[in-house]
């Protein structure tokens, strides 16, 4: 189990792999709610308001998660190639979660409507805030070739805890827009039991259980990536024994 | 830093006190809210509904997130003490929960409601169960004599993680529940930045604070109590040598 050329663990590829099949499912019944209920999705109409779920679900869950995911699942490519794949999926994340966030404020001024007076709204400006931050941050310590090795060790712990955080937020903001947008049309309906109601209490059960599995596979020190201090050292032998027969590249 | 007699990190202490700090002005803003704008709490009358979110918060947030900082604050302890007192405020966090949770029921009885049909009601169920099951299996492999070390070694890592995410849950579906408490209420109302919203929001960031300010003690490695396995081999050594100049008895 603990030699030198990091294989890859037992159960982690079946966790990968049903944490994908969630995260499909998540934006697949994202979008089937707004098209069964909501009319579906557009930028030029009232349904313009539609694009912000399907992008924050897509960019600040899926995306971002699988963000997270890269470092389990790349074991045994070049650091710098896991680093940049981090980088790049959390780009893809921050530009489509900005595309959501543009719809809903310019849904909102076409309507009139108030903007950022809910605890959705909250959450969700600190959530893109705080990622934001973390990118900029991330980018300067580890893909930017200025900052020291001891630097990088100090900050990394920050970053992980950050971004698991900022990842949980994005969940539980939203679990709150969700439950927003089910009470502001079914009103006392939503106590009838609506089929829209149990298809989105479904949906919200279903990003809390995506949130989780991501975290689990984050978490036994033994699912991580060989240490970087072991890697600097080795770097050089590690990558002429290993090339050769990646069990990657089989 | 790293010598036998396990001192107390310098930044810990602070962290700690900071939470308490935040735990304790969540009750505090939690009763403000209910006492201001929904006219206090009593158990015979329609402010029976008030004793939920009061009790939720009280057992299910602040006591379960100091449960599981225990460990980290009571590090020079007999291991025993600080198992039992864990285990203890767990307890009472579910008692105190468990009143919360026939508050509401009760209510929704005498209102002729119907019960668990929101996406709050089922996360909220969700996270009673597991709670409730986490308690079991918890004291059948630690408190009770019965399981061997290798039994508790391979269960722990188990335990700390669906620790923390039975925690994670309790703040998001206390949030969840708030937001329903308000659109219920406020309906429109809450776009005109009306004082019981702003109010409520901002209990609903303090409760988002308190969860981030624990689970940030819990992370570093270097804030972990000494591990059991060392304990265990040196327990009788370890008690004779500290018991008479223990750090928390100066």
């Amino acid at each position: 189990m603990e030699t030198g050329a990091a294989p890859i663990p037992a159960a982690l590829p079946y966790f990968v792999a049903f944490s994908q099949l969630l995260g499909l499912t998540v934006v697949a019944v994202t979008g089937a709610w707004l098209g069964l209920y909501r009319g579906g999705v557009a930028w030029e109409s009232a349904l313009q308001f539609n694009v912000h779920p399907l992008c924050m679900v897509i960019g600040l869950v899926f995306l971002q998660g699988d963000a997270l995911l890269v470092y389990r699942v790349f074991r045994n490519e070049a650091k710098r190639t896991t680093k940049v794949l981090h980088g790049l999926l959390h780009v893809f994340a921050l530009v489509i979660a900005l595309v959501g966030l543009v719809a809903v404020f310019d849904y909102h001024k076409k309507k009139g409507y108030a903007d950022l007076y809910s605890l959705h709204s909250w959450c969700g400006i600190l959530v893109f805030v705080l990622y934001f931050v973390q990118w900029i941050v991330g980018f300067s310590f580890f893909l930017f070739p200025g900052a020291s090795f001891s630097l990088r060790s100090r900050y990394r712990p920050q970053h992980v805890f950050f971004g698991a955080t900022i990842f949980v937020l994005s969940v539980g903001t939203a679990l709150l827009g969700l439950k927003e947008a089910l009470l502001f049309k079914l009103g006392a309906d939503y106590s009838k039991f609506e089929p829209e109601g149990v298809l989105a209490n479904t949906l919200g059960l279903l990003l809390v259980c995506f949130g989780v599995v991501v975290l689990y596979i984050l978490t036994p020190p033994e699912w991580k990536r060989p240490s970087q201090a072991e890697e600097q050292a080795l770097s050089m032998d590690f990558k002429t024994l290993t090339e050769g027969d990646s069990p990657s590249s089989q």
